[in-house]
């Protein structure tokens, strides 16, 4: 992983301290034998791990953190003289993973080379390293270590396990498999299981590390320097999938053939290639090649599953809340497969919030400051929220936020008092969750927005709401038939361009369904085009004219009733309003109405 | 490169042929010293070429097949008994590449290994093979040696010239520094230069195979087997970039574990990963390590221009006419790369057709029998028409296609009759081009379409005509300021998101702006709200309702004047029509037409 923000165009985030002592680590070794997933047995494990902020009298306030494929304990510095941490911008005081407010725990992985046990660590009966002996060990395998170390800690439930990666695997992990002992689960730039695509870039890097003569069928530690050109090789593929093209375009297309002079064995030709040969070249101090098998087959075979069903399956038992964040540019872990987990945790009515945050960065997005003011405060809001409405919950104050689509008091009244007492709630566009945070105050227990837009996302959260972003173009093919008591689309049918379709979802995913929209028949609207010849345009007060209004369905009460009766869909409730007389109309509303809300059935 | 349709799974399309002699090969050797664009000079070179079909009396039927990275000159097969070529599909009696018509060469690339001199050929002075020593060859010098063959055959202007990929650089090249010799230029999946990613992967393969120890500094001929590893390395590399990530989904996540069960030197985990292990295995079979890394750099040096201005300068020299294809999932040769050459090639006013072909594919997909019907009939279409107009035209039929939005005749007449004489039009989506083949008919030189439905693309070039794939709703970039005398957007604006960019990119573009439309205040529609209380629907006749018609944009003749007004635009003439009387409308308009057509300018 990399990190295009340093000043030095070949710095690189967790590539800094090849090395170096960690100071701050601690130890833990259980010692005894322990079994893993697939059968072999490890004798005895030792844990490399470190801690920040302090764990509360209450033990309730930890937060674990996982790291990728080749990271370590060392995930912020622990003081001014400390070395950086590889996510020194996330972790720390005040910082959106408050170690002021959390305790917080970041081990080295089982079969890492950092601290952790690992293929170059000393085999305790032959006294030599493990080397390619060191068993198969897969994600499961290395949160049951990180569970251990948590026992050993003295904590029953996590507040939260944060990763993205490989690391959101674990996190993953920890939320299906131990679903006790975690509240919240943040999962970033992750998936399910890799794609094919992934996989076979995996393959070739691992084909090029023992390929390699000089690894010696894994059993290099005695004799020579070990495979160091395997392991370039794998480390310069792995580079060009973490970053997006975008990046690499920005970063070394400008002066494409302006190679770095630099002292290695590989090709130096253009920019690009000089920074791989000097990633490639550095990565073999600091990193061990049983690992990067060890770790990179962890990766391959971890699998949740290949089919909405499966995934379903997968996620039953969790009882976490969720974060799910995923970045428009990441290729290796895709935003659609963020999707996969956030829909089945929904198939299961688990609570979860999912953003893909609109990045240049592509899979590193998650280690680099440029959209650390989504994914940082969305995390922080996120943890400073599991609790909201239990026991653990903290006061949190809402923010004042942009104001909704919600212009009138009326229209806004009219609906909330529609909604049947303690139900169930979609709310389609819920912007920054004004109306869903009214009826969660109101105490109804499950409501849920959709919403798009990032900001808005994040205002939801900060209140304590569960978000998912869709595109309701797309439909909600998420949500199971009847998942809840009612689904809410204020002011947006008009600016849906499928609206059949949506109307459909709606009436499948809820109970009821409530619209509302702006009536193109109201009497001002008649005259303005039967007088003066103008299109019938609803939101020309708001400063919209016909060649820019985001509003591209323009109809009537009367077109929506016939809509309904064509679609054999029952309106159950109707109500309309005359917005600029601030009352309801019964008399003609096709005619008086501006504002229709109706509650419909199949 | 690989063929997805294959019966077997691992077959793979370019490979099924190691060390098979080429029966039908002819050879070349121009015995003279030649010079290379770097400098170093090759004291003389053979080229080994196939050819199909008959050149003609005239000399003027021949077309230039360019081959790809791992590619040779056995491009079809020459009878029943001969091996499969690589590009059976699109070359052969009858098929796009009609060789009952055309006059087919292709030659094997300058530093390939496939019979035309390469790093695997002697050495005349030293009777040892080139090796590494073989000299840095251009794409320019790969071409300048096609061009001494061309020559050879007596064949003063080729017909056409075809390649993708890297073939692709070759085609470009030919129609840029060899301007009077080529008359039609077919560009597939490729693009003005390798973005850095693109630049990465074959750095990465380069230094798989140097480092490999048995490179032994390119000199491995006479000793060993060559850098086998090393070479597979690459290509297992090169065959993920060639695949999209759809395709190896669909090919190998179904049963991702199912491994086949193979002799390799490489890891056989996953499905994918023995594909890829087969597929390494198999390419040193065939292919030179010395020829990779330099045709590998051949493709990384070529670059006509990183910015839109260098690019307009080198296409400014070119004077044949061009066919431009990309397609969707390319991941190596991306659409806007392919954009960037149209972009271009219209900057200079140059006949220019392009066409992003929706594809599962990949790169690979213009070797593949998926998307034939589209890129092949678009070859033979081309090919066709590339003289149409010249003393070089063939008879051709224009043929029966599915009507254009044009459904009444009195608006399309009252539009032909608005186009000046001699006029340059570009048509804003141009359907079937049954509109600008009337103008082309009538002797309107410079007519271009824009168009966005791939088989209405297909349509253009069969009658003739250069259509450019654009969604208009990102505007006209492409093009300069008045480079058309007439711009025309015929009954489109109401399904236009974005009416404001359109109209004004197209009084940027065009010296007059020709629109027409329907009238939302037309007497029958003010008559469906005023009395009805219904949405007034433009296209209700059409079958379409407010919740799911194209239009997005209610407007009425009046609102177009408004909206004039407001922006400064010159209404030079003004044409209303009844399309159910069939006449003219003078006396209120916007009461009495159903559509206006407005002549436009600043």
């Amino acid at each position: 992983m990399s990190n295009s923000k340093s000043a030095d165009l070949f710095e690189s985030s967790d590539s800094s301290r090849s090395g170096k002592p960690l100071r701050f680590a601690q130890y833990v070794t259980f010692d005894e034998p322990i079994t893993l997933a697939a059968g072999d047995v490890l004798p005895s494990v030792t844990v490399c791990y470190e801690t920040y902020g302090q764990l509360s009298p209450q033990r309730d306030n930890a937060v674990l953190i996982c790291h990728a494929l080749t990271g370590d304990s060392h995930v912020a510095s622990h003081d001014d003289e400390d070395d950086p941490g590889w996510w020194d911008i996330l972790i720390g005081p005040g910082k959106p993973v408050d170690t002021d407010k959390y305790f917080v725990i970041c081990p080295n992985v089982l079969g890492g080379c950092r601290g952790t046990t690992g293929p170059n660590s000393i085999h305790p009966e032959t006294g030599k390293p493990f080397g390619s002996d060191f068993p198969v060990v897969q994600i499961e395998d290395i949160v049951d270590v990180q569970r251990r170390l948590v026992d050993h800690l003295g904590i029953d439930q996590l507040h939260g396990v944060i990763g993205g990666s490989l690391g959101g695997f674990m996190a993953l992990t920890w939320g299906v498999r131990l679903p006790s002992r975690v509240r919240g689960v943040v999962a970033m730039a992750t998936s399910p299981r890799l794609t094919s695509q992934g996989l076979a870039f995996d393959v070739v890097g691992r084909n090029a590390i023992t390929s390699d003569p000089e690894y010696q069928g894994g059993q290099f530690y005695s004799n020579g320097q070990g495979p160091l050109v395997g392991l370039a090789i794998a480390r310069m593929l792995g580079h060009i999938t973490y970053l997006s093209r975008e990046a690499m375009t920005s970063r070394f297309d400008v002066n494409r053939m302006d190679a770095r002079n630099i002292k290695t064995r590989f090709e130096t030709k253009f920019a690009v290639g000089s920074y791989l040969a000097y990633q490639g070249d550095r990565f073999g101090d600091r990193f061990d090649a049983n690992s990067y098998v060890t770790l990179s087959t962890a990766m391959d075979l971890f699998d949740l599953g290949g089919t909405a069903e499966e995934l379903r399956e997968a996620f039953a038992v969790t009882k976490a809340r969720w974060l799910v964040m995923s970045f428009s540019t990441d290729w290796l872990f895709l935003p659609f497969q963020s999707r996969e987990i956030v829909n089945a945790l929904i198939a299961n009515n688990r609570p979860v919030t999912y953003c893909n945050v609109i990045s240049k960065c592509g899979h590193d997005a998650f280690l680099l400051a440029d959209d650390l003011e989504s994914y940082g405060e969305m995390t922080r809001a996120f943890l400073d929220n599991i609790d909201e409405g239990s026991d653990h919950a903290v006061a949190n104050p809402v923010p004042e936020r942009p104001t909704s689509i919600f212009q009138n008091r009326l229209e806004y009244d009219t609906l909330l008092e529609m909604i049947p007492p303690k139900a169930s709630v979609l709310d389609l566009g819920c912007g920054g969750g004004e109306f869903l945070g009214r009826l969660q105050d109101q105490g109804h227990h499950h409501v849920v927005g959709l919403e798009l837009d990032e900001r808005a996302i994040l205002a939801c959260i900060q209140r304590g709401l569960d978000v998912v972003q869709v595109d309701l173009n797309e439909g909600l093919a998420a949500f199971s038939d009847g998942q809840f008591d009612v689904v809410v689309l204020s002011q947006t049918l008009q600016a849906i361009r499928n609206v059949e379709r949506v109307i459909r979802e709606m009436l499948r995913v809820g109970k009821h369904a409530i619209v509302s929209f702006p009536n193109a028949a109201y009497a001002p609207l008649r005259e303005r085009l039967a007088e003066h010849g103008l299109s019938p345009q609803t939101d020309s007060a708001q400063g919209y004219h016909w060649f820019n209004t985001p509003s591209v369905r323009t109809f009537s009460i009367r077109d929506f009733e016939d809509f309904c009766r064509m679609q054999g869909i029952r309106i159950e409730r109707q109500i309309a309003i005359d917005t600029r007389a601030g009352t309801a109309v019964t008399e003609h509303p096709n005619m008086q109405a501006d504002i229709a809300i109706m509650m419909l059935s199949r």
